[in-house]
């Protein structure tokens, strides 16, 4: 089954522990549909600058993305500039420039109204609102989100939440949503919100995903060396959609085996700076280090 | 086979979600052999003053541990006062008082000298070589430890762990020791100390072991409240050597296992105050609560 996935592209300026680096690819949709694409056919709908580097499309069209979707308009893209300290599952912005996304108005195009697998990037709930209003009842809606629209947009947010199948959040936007300190109470907050399945991200710590009667945790597959863990939530999200929408299963068991694929993709995308290391690994790769993660939790 | 245990008996005053508790029941050896004892038998070897608690001895008893090697001496039980705050994983010490602990000195009674498993908890290193001496040949040897003697007793600390099989420690703590800030890093480097084991524990976050050719990751148990997390530690050390010593069987594959009934016990105790829960609770609901959290790491 395919996938259509709505988010921003854009170009990243990092302070990492992978060194720094100035205008390099970022962007919730570019890493989710990298991610997804590994296991299942993705085409996104966003808006960039005509500043984008053209290669990026070579990028994704390499891994099976349709890029039909995607604007490019006269001005800039989309810029986030940011760094990390000691809490690598913390990133802190410097600075954001809306660019060509600040009067973003998402079209999805005829041919992908009937996906089965809808993800709505981190962008404002109004627009992913319309979104889903533009397709048609697909079988699985995934929706990201951030603090900044918790604290902005909260009614729009819980109108779009009440739409969805599943919320992936981190366990800092769960608390926030729902004013639980206990992450399971969190969780279950959520599925009474609308969704049926909760998924928190607890960056290193792992995952974890409520539906209304089982409960999933996952450690997160250990690493030696994180070089910039931007992007590893929207890959996390595209493996998990990418692995569902492969196996066209949505039933408890096979969404806990999509959040360790989630967590497998996103154990990559880490070691890289920006894109560079979810743009060269191979479905093997993932398959061989999901393989060694179920051994490694196995008791 | 059999266990002896060696550490703290002590009288805890607390500040906790549970609430406040004046000296109430703690100590690493009660803690530990209250949870190992649902396990296998249990020999401890402490001392308390003469101000404790004499039915406590009846609640070990009933659990099956031998309290031959606990003195009674004149003089105040070991007393610590503490608080927890945002972070339950961080106990924060507001006073110790030694007591008659300020002379311990362990004596390992002659019938108890030729046990398998022996664990060493958190005491003067010192001490924890003395012990070491004054068994034969045991089968397999845990210690804990922790910033006090990392910082305070180094020579001492590296002297007793290159003795042993498996060092038990906190996340922090294995930081500490190793210098290294990555956690994966921290546990290879204590494996290369002496001990073929690291059992790192991240409280709610889980555990992870290492060992020289295997590497397991779990969860924590995920839990709606904790009233006290103090003894959750000496608890999951309690439930790991316990089933190691009912099974007898120290492979990788069961120190796995193992580390999962640890973290089962744990997620009890920090379930009550002090030791309320802990005291409690039976070994069927230990293999209850087990095979749940087997369910809910499966995928």
């Amino acid at each position: 089954m395919s996938i259509l996935a709505i988010g921003s592209m854009a170009l990243d300026s990092l302070k990492c522990p992978g060194g720094e680096a100035d205008d390099v690819i970022g962007g919730s949709v570019t890493y989710f549909s990298l991610a997804a694409g590994l296991f299942a056919p993705v085409s996104i709908v966003a808006v960039v600058g005509e500043d984008f580097p053209k290669e990026v499309f070579d990028v994704l069209h390499s891994r099976g993305v349709d890029t039909d979707g995607v604007e490019i308009k006269p001005g800039a893209t989309f810029r986030w500039k940011g760094r990390y300290e000691d809490d690598l599952n913390v990133a802190i912005t410097e600075k954001t420039d809306l660019g060509v996304f600040a009067d973003f108005k998402p079209v999805v195009p005829e041919k992908d109204r009937t996906k089965d697998f809808l993800f709505l990037g981190n962008i404002d709930p109004v627009l992913q609102s319309e979104v889903i209003d533009q397709v048609e009842n697909p079988r699985f809606i995934a929706l990201d989100t951030m603090n900044f629209w918790i604290d902005g947009k909260r009614d729009e947010l819980d109108e779009a939440i009440s739409k969805i199948d599943c919320l992936i959040v981190n366990d800092a936007e769960a608390r926030m949503l729902t004013g639980e300190d206990n992450l399971v109470k969190a969780a279950r907050a959520i599925t009474e919100m609308g969704p049926e399945y909760a998924l928190v991200k607890k960056g290193e710590h792992g995952a974890m995903l409520m539906g209304r009667d089982f409960y999933f945790v996952l450690p997160g597959f250990p690493l030696e060396y994180v070089a910039d863990p931007t992007g590893a939530g929207d890959s996390f999200a595209g493996g998990f959609v990418g692995y569902l929408a492969k196996s066209g299963d949505v039933s408890p068991s096979n969404l806990c085996r999509a959040v360790a694929y989630g967590s497998t993709v996103a154990s990559f995308v880490v070691e890289g700076v920006s894109i560079e290391r979810l743009a060269e690994i191979t479905i093997e790769e993932v398959e061989q280090r999901f393989k060694e993660l179920g051994e490694m939790t196995a008791f």
